[in-house]
């Protein structure tokens, strides 16, 4: 694999940090929530904005924190990206009870014995944005920064979560057969370590496969992941892969098939490309068409998109927060929203039961004790059956089915991994849900 | 100024063409609406697509007769682009009272005593889609091509319209001077041509400046105009104005102020830098708030960047046809829509006031005889009062007060000017308003 050019490899420097598997240490050299709020820094206001306001694709500078907290608000206006239509009937309004005793909430943060309270939470965590539903009901909502209720944010990883979805989906309907290998959808990639995998296996991440997300490696696979996948033109001295298929067919096996969880970007697109097989609609259309156009949303998502048009399945979905928050709902009514059954109850009871937690403990999350990764889904197994999408820099779509509880939150937080602020995150969402059983009351 | 680079002219070879005023003669080389539909021609589709399907941006592919067929239904997939947004309320529903009399409606295209029916006028036209509202009811609606109801379509120079509208709004609401110079609104415009004119030249374009659109020309202004809003890298050797606002500074006199119209779109780039430095908002931020969020529309709009963030004023505009159709008829009612004032009486009165003939029949179109410019409208001065906005390639917003009657259209006709279509649109128009007028029963 050729090393990809400087400048594509510091424009992509988002595709790699898609990765939720990057177990970065906290750091504290970064100005606070208040201090990099976006739009106190003034990116890309004016008519100019100022030239150190201007933030490009190109160059990396619309990734580096603090600029980071405006891109994520606007991916759009950085690259290519593709439609995720919402049709164009009514949406469904989300039933409102605003509560006013969630700031207050009390928790213990992880490995600290200093409680915090709701409210201080998110700052900690550099929250763009949270809505929390109770019993269907938006029991709490706040924007900070550069999100407004009609904006778009980016999913980052919790994508693998929709397009893991969409595959459960296609399972439960018979179109789409686990146990069969990905070549047989796919043959280009018979050739690669994913043809001798299946679907299942691509499916769970538990592939061995060759696909380091260690950026500190300039040799590490995402690098060229990345370089493959950016939509601008290519270096004239690259010579790798022109997309994030053809990236795809140069993956090498690395260790056995089935034998643990790892948290790998490709599985993700590798399953995005048998989904685009058996359904004859790109990752971007069947979204829109089996749900997006289905769950009463208020704006259209997007994608971004590779140089061949192919959206990016690993991270690449943009969307508005209260629109996550109504397909969490969904799932916590498996698979109906607002009376309206939206995917197979099998495909949403399969998410939820998980995967092995035997597998997932090799790969030494230790913050998610007991945890499983199950059609592109993290489950907790704790007591309430929790189950959530997570995406790098706090993105998360958090499921309680005993609280009856749905928490969707954007958020810019300075460090990529999660461990970052699963800290103050985790346990305050637990405790919420705590706190809705005990206080909450019947509709 | 400096030659733009190869590739960056070819790239935004469509730029210049969102200039209404080439006179192009008609080719007849060309394969017929059915032979070039881009569904037919399987641009973008599959996964990957086959390598002679996939469409660039930056190698100029995407607006290469037939291709661009898709692009004009594709523009965000191939470049950044800001979200216009529509808010997040329901949108209201258009009225439909389909005719099934209208396909067969026979008009006589200009210099030709052969009648052509409506229906075929369409195919003639290489329609993509096209919409007819009569006392605000949808008459008749047909989509071809690539172009769905749920879809956005660049609007090409009838962006201008847009944002002529948005200056006459302002200008009546007493926070925009048309009699004060540019220069007073944008300093930094003080040394180009741009400067010493009116507010009202800008609206109108009868200001002197030296802009050839005649991209046969490498040194053609429109060149650099094109590589300066080209949105992606510019290229290491490339020297010249990095963004619409650099370029606008270039702008060099020629001729006198107010003479005469002169169609050059970067008038209407200059009043967009107008009305930001007014509102303290963009073009695009502007358009939504006071009139997109406002109409119902059904799906958000948007708009092309340049490497800046700022929107092509002059043709970077991409909406749904429905939408269109809706800002027309809020016009046709003096600024209403469904009984809520959206624009002041005074702006659209303006509007369809026209400009002065005399200093239109200067710049030639031999088509539109005793037809005027204003506030970037074109009107027809005919005795329906008529007047559109029109861009490239066939799109238009066409706005018959007597006939009470608004069509919307996009179309991929091959040739660029709208002198190869007008033939057989204009004169089905004002057909069909004659037969509406007739016929319609009032509501």
């Amino acid at each position: 694999m050729t090393l990809p050019h400087r400048v594509s490899s510091v424009a992509c420097a988002w595709l790699l940090l898609a990765s939720a598997g990057v177990q970065a240490q906290v750091q504290t050299a970064y100005p606070d929530a208040a201090a990099s709020d976006p739009v106190r820094m003034g990116w890309m206001v004016g008519s100019p904005p100022p030239a150190d306001r201007v933030l490009r694709f190109d160059d990396g500078s619309y990734f580096r924190f603090p600029a980071l907290r405006w891109s994520v608000a606007h991916f759009r206006q950085l690259m290519p990206t593709v439609s995720v239509s919402r049709g164009l009937g009514a949406p469904v309004a989300l039933p409102r009870a605003l509560r006013r005793d969630i700031d207050a909430l009390q928790f213990l943060p992880l490995r600290s014995d200093q409680p915090m309270s709701w409210e201080q939470s998110l700052a900690a965590n550099y929250t763009d944005g949270i809505v929390v539903l109770h019993r269907g009901r938006v029991v709490y909502e706040r924007y900070f920064g550069a999100l407004q209720p009609q904006g778009q944010h980016a999913a980052m990883s919790v994508t693998k979560s929709f397009v893991g979805t969409l595959a459960a989906m296609l399972v439960a309907e018979g179109r789409l057969d686990p146990a069969r290998r990905v070549a047989d959808y796919v043959p280009e990639l018979a050739a690669s370590a994913f043809g001798s995998a299946t679907v299942r296996q691509v499916m769970d991440m538990t592939t061995g496969i060759r696909f380091s997300e260690d950026y500190a490696d300039p040799k590490a696979e995402v690098w060229a992941h990345a370089a493959a996948g950016n939509p601008l033109p290519k270096p004239a001295d690259y010579n790798g892969p022109r997309s994030y298929y053809e990236f795809l067919q140069t993956v090498q096996p690395l260790g056995t098939h089935g034998a643990a969880f790892g948290y790998r970007t490709a599985n993700t697109d590798a399953l995005g490309w048998v989904l685009a097989r058996v359904s004859g609609q790109s990752v971007a259309e069947l979204l829109s068409d089996r749900i997006w156009s289905r769950l009463g949303t208020e704006q259209d998502a997007y994608m971004t998109v590779d140089a061949t048009g192919t959206p990016f399945a690993g991270g690449g979905l943009n969307l508005g927060l209260r629109d996550m928050a109504r397909f969490g709902e969904m799932l916590r009514n498996g698979g109906v929203f607002q009376g309206r059954r939206i995917l197979p109850a099998a495909a949403v009871a399969d998410i939820r039961r998980g995967g092995n937690p035997a597998d997932f403990a090799q790969a030494g999350y230790r913050q998610l004790p007991g945890w499983s990764y199950r059609n592109m889904w993290w489950v907790t197994h704790n007591a309430h059956g929790a189950f959530a999408a997570r995406g790098v820099h706090g993105q998360t779509l958090y499921i309680d089915p005993q609280a009856e509880m749905v928490i969707a939150r954007f958020a810019s937080h300075p460090v990529a991994g999660n461990a970052a602020n699963d800290a103050t995150s985790l346990p305050a969402y637990h405790a919420l849900a705590l706190h809705l059983m005990r206080s909450g009351k019947a509709p």
